[in-house]
């Protein structure tokens, strides 16, 4: 029941409509019994300052951000964390009474949502496909699972370029190469992992599969940092040639534990048999929408 | 099921922690079937402009304005009803996207909670204990529920004088007459009707009565705007008196109801079903609180 203690938190974005984090949190809230709700605020560009403005105002305990404003929302806070800092985005906010401060919990999303897996990391070739913000994400979460070769490969070549130069400057990460489409498939072939964070395979357009039919092997492991639809033509691929594979919804939970964690310091885990509860939801959430 | 199509409403004051909105406005939002939410913000005055600011950036669909700031807010609306003209104070803000409209729905709120007591005004004579917003409010009300003379009584004589000079210019209400102390017991007991717009007899100084025992008589019919206690030491002896009384909540209810007409453009209602039901959860929120 919500009264007047009821704290607010929410997820700003343009648009917003898709978004399962009201879904998400909402059910951790219930969960782990904090008295709060989430709600989602579709939020332009020109109205951002004025947003940042009321956040403070309002006394909005936690905000997640979305696109298009995880860049320009680094202007707004008063305290940057160091993965805020190196990354230059942010999607966790939190209100304080002496400044908003800001975080990033998708590197701490992709960690922890391999579980088990973690271990194939370890002394691992790993092959991204894509370079844009969630590519600079994984890269992050990478530099702590001590694989022994970084891969990078995205359909603009200077882009690529460009984010293996930053990683290597701002996060100390030596050993990104960048691929030529030519060298995909080579790539593939000696790439122990293979994480795609392009929209390629997205909802709704899910039928332009990424060019690896027929490559994979059982001995690769597939992430997808997309979750519409679950199993994208990749996974599909990957399920196809005996490889094991997951799809974001994992990420995508985590970093909403981290910001939850973040927002009310406090240390909420969720078990396994949460996580199953939780994906269900989610998964009903999705199909519902 | 909280998603992202979930409408924010709330209620804005310095302090709110003892308001009984949100537990009003859930009630209501859940028994209409609205997808929205209500929560509590406690905003101080110097940060004022910069909710509105963020009012209108995060689009939250509608505020109601408790004290302090039900004058000030009428700085940052971009429509005012005649009302809010009229009373230069507003209890209700809709958001647009042409702007905000600012609304006051307490009068409303008055008349509709009289229900069949309603007829009881037609030519009576109506004591009006206090001099503040609540009774410029009860004032406006007054004026179409046709009553024969109105008289108005205040600690301090001069603010009567002064809501009684604003009634007339400003409401068209020519026949207010201000009471001094020593005319107070007369005109109770001319009076038909009595209406306390004080804190006097409020939670938790409920022990400072009101000088009217043993002059209420069991025509009087008393109507204390205070819900908290349900029974005023006022209601108290107008009960021992044989009078029939009435206390504040279902004011606060109606009033409520009339903003949720205004953010919703519906014309819901509430049968007397309903207003059994909530009244008894606002009771049971008021002894949990």
């Amino acid at each position: 029941m919500i009264n007047t203690k009821t704290k607010l938190f929410g997820v700003i974005g343009h648009p917003v409509a898709h978004s399962l984090s009201p879904a998400l949190h909402n059910w951790m809230l219930k969960h782990f019994d904090f008295n709060a709700v989430y709600v989602a605020f579709d939020i332009e560009p020109r109205l951002l300052r004025n947003a940042f403005k009321g956040m403070q105002a309002f006394g909005i305990a936690g905000l997640n951000v979305t696109l298009p404003h995880k860049a320009s929302v680094v202007d707004y806070i008063s305290f940057a964390s160091p993965q805020v800092r190196h990354l230059g985005v942010a999607n966790t906010i939190k209100y304080t009474e002496s400044g908003l401060q800001g975080y990033v919990t998708d590197p701490y999303g992709f960690t922890e949502s391999l579980g088990s897996q973690k271990e194939k990391f370890q002394d691992a070739s790993v092959l991204i496909l894509g370079a844009g913000g969630s590519a600079q994400s994984i890269l992050y979460a990478l530099k702590d699972l001590e694989c022994s070769e970084i891969m990078l490969y995205n359909r603009t070549f200077e882009k690529a370029l460009q984010l293996a130069a930053k990683a290597s400057e701002q996060l100390g990460i030596g050993s990104v190469s960048v691929l030529h489409s030519e060298q995909l498939k080579d790539a593939v072939n000696d790439a122990e992992i293979i994480v795609n964070t392009t929209s390629i395979g997205m909802h709704p357009d899910t039928g332009n599969p990424l060019p690896f039919d027929g490559i994979l092997k059982p001995s690769h492991f597939v992430y997808d940092l997309i979750y519409n639809p679950l199993q994208t033509p990749l996974l599909r691929m990957a399920e196809k040639a005996g490889a094991s594979w997951q799809h974001g919804l994992g990420m995508l939970i985590f970093q909403g534990l981290r910001s939850l964690q973040i927002w009310t310091d406090t240390d909420v885990q969720l078990n396994s048999n949460d996580l199953e509860l939780l994906t269900a939801h989610l998964i009903r959430e999705m199909q519902n929408s």
